[in-house]
């Protein structure tokens, strides 16, 4: 039996997520050799710190009335400080500076632990920097969940196509702007009507900037760029351009010519961008909803494509839980 | 540097297809600190031997002209007496008795070396044995170009999807069977007259009864009913209905409804089917041409769905390639 301690930093959405699939699979993954325990939950509101693991059932349930006892000790402090494995960081992703997840992951890969994350900020602003951090202090650094969600990308690219050379990645990135252009589309519907409803529903946040503005598409460009293709890019070297001038009428045309239009993301050795794009109906990248897909372009196995949930607390937390599995393989 | 000494047993379109791209890929899966040698070749011609590694080049050439110069050492033989890491299988499947290849996977095992294979007939007969020898032998077994070719689904699903209990696995898993049902489906064209272009075009067999009456398609139900889903299933087990009786007036009546007929298997702990089936236009499922495409249902994750190709020399063994480098990890 393989002891695995993690920590949570960033008890939003996805963190409770994480908690909660831990909680749920804890036999499931004890039956598969690996006995993991959370031993600390780190938020604004101070840390959570229980050596021989939390109840993790009563601090989800205390936090739904913010009723959490925690203590003054601050992530940092925490990572830091309370020993164990794996730190999983969740803070929200900020696409300036990177904080405060920048710190946190520097201070976990420092302090010699392994990292999990689904959060694109730092990464997008200094994939070197941590990647370089983690194999000088000789730990795992996995990031599944930056891109896709739910939908595997970068683990699968290489294990799965480990003797490939990648060529191209082509992806719809982003579940905001595939279910407002998808209902745009089917019901000739106006952007902005669609963007309220999409708001209603929690689809799209209050301010949907960093999705519509194709922000949040860019950031996983570059995280691709830099973990697939070896490149050294920031956001900077992005060439974006969101959705918010896509018109109804421009859907029509293209759909009675045989097309739909999708917010589609780029990558390969010389390009970098996000845009509306034509796509063909019937080609793998035609889906609809608030799905993700990305068709990798590879010089043995042909093109691979693969769909997903992009987005969602449970999804991503399953994502975050297997990183944390493949790291107790290592 | 990790060296790794493999054989390869069977060289036909896809052990061929191995020797060219542990080839081309040998410096690609050096600066990855893999040294990747064949030191042995066994057809039904003998066996070629060459402990410092076979000159690749070289055997290829001459296999085009039946002109390998080899022993008349057996596959059997050479896998229990060359030194070697790896045992690539790659004789043709035979779902009746699984041999040559049974018995080449079992010396293989027995003698503790690994195992990859793109050979569906053992393991649709007695996965059980040949994975309890693997355990007992403490060495790895892996299979991830039986189902599939080039489309990643049993290591996505043991890896990236770990921490998901697997509720349900639909697929298109004969790329044969695809190709004559969309060919019929969208030039209105008899089954006869499209099994006979497929014959030309080398996308169907002479005899093409392993393809068109599902056989192929339940034997890959079968690796997955057992290795996804912890059953002890054979070929037995399925329900199997070809595409013979599929005719071009039901594929119209069909698309005029918005649905594709294609031939679809399904695996669950309850169902073990292979069928023509009604498939919406717009599914995760409606791809066509020779493509593979499965749709995995899970419980935390959601539906994750994947395409690609499903045969090809070079496609095949990139995935049996990409088997050696993980156990190379291991």
């Amino acid at each position: 039996m393989k002891m695995m301690r993690v920590s949570i930093v960033g008890f939003g959405v996805v963190g409770r997520g994480v908690a909660q699939v831990i909680q749920q699979k804890y036999d499931h993954m004890k039956a598969r050799g690996i006995d993991l325990k959370v031993v600390a939950i780190s938020d604004i509101w101070g840390t959570v710190v229980d050596e021989s693991g939390i109840n993790l059932n009563d601090v989800l349930e205390k936090a739904k009335s913010r009723g959490i006892e925690a203590t003054d000790m601050s992530g940092v402090q925490m990572i830091k400080e309370i020993d164990h494995d794996v730190v999983v960081e969740t803070t929200p992703t900020n696409k300036e500076t990177g904080e405060p997840g920048m710190t946190h992951m520097v201070t976990a890969l420092e302090n010699k632990r392994n990292l999990v994350t689904s959060n694109k900020g730092p990464l997008a602003l200094d994939y070197k920097k941590l990647m370089d951090l983690a194999r000088v202090n000789d730990v795992e650094f996995r990031y599944e969940a930056t891109v896709g969600g739910a939908m595997p990308i970068i683990n699968l690219i290489k294990d799965d196509l480990a003797c490939n050379e990648i060529l191209s990645i082509t992806g719809i990135l982003n579940g905001t702007c595939n279910y407002i252009l998808t209902r745009m589309a089917e019901d000739g519907l106006p952007y902005e009507y669609v963007l309220s409803e999409a708001q209603d529903l929690g689809i799209a946040e209050a301010d949907p900037t960093y999705d519509v503005d194709g922000i949040d598409t860019a950031c996983k460009l570059v995280i691709l760029a830099n973990s697939i293709f070896g490149m050294d890019a920031t956001y900077n070297d992005v060439t974006v351009t969101g959705i918010r001038e896509v018109t109804s009428d421009a859907l029509k045309l293209a759909h009675d010519e045989g097309y739909l239009i999708k917010l589609v993301g780029v990558v390969n050795k010389d390009i970098l961008s996000v845009a509306p794009r034509l796509v063909p109906i019937g080609n793998p990248l035609s889906i609809g909803g608030t799905l993700n897909v990305a068709s990798i372009q590879t010089d043995l196995a042909g093109e691979i494509t693969v769909t997903g949930k992009g987005a969602g607390s449970i999804e991503t937390a399953s994502t975050i839980v297997g990183d944390i599995i493949s790291i107790s393989k290592k």
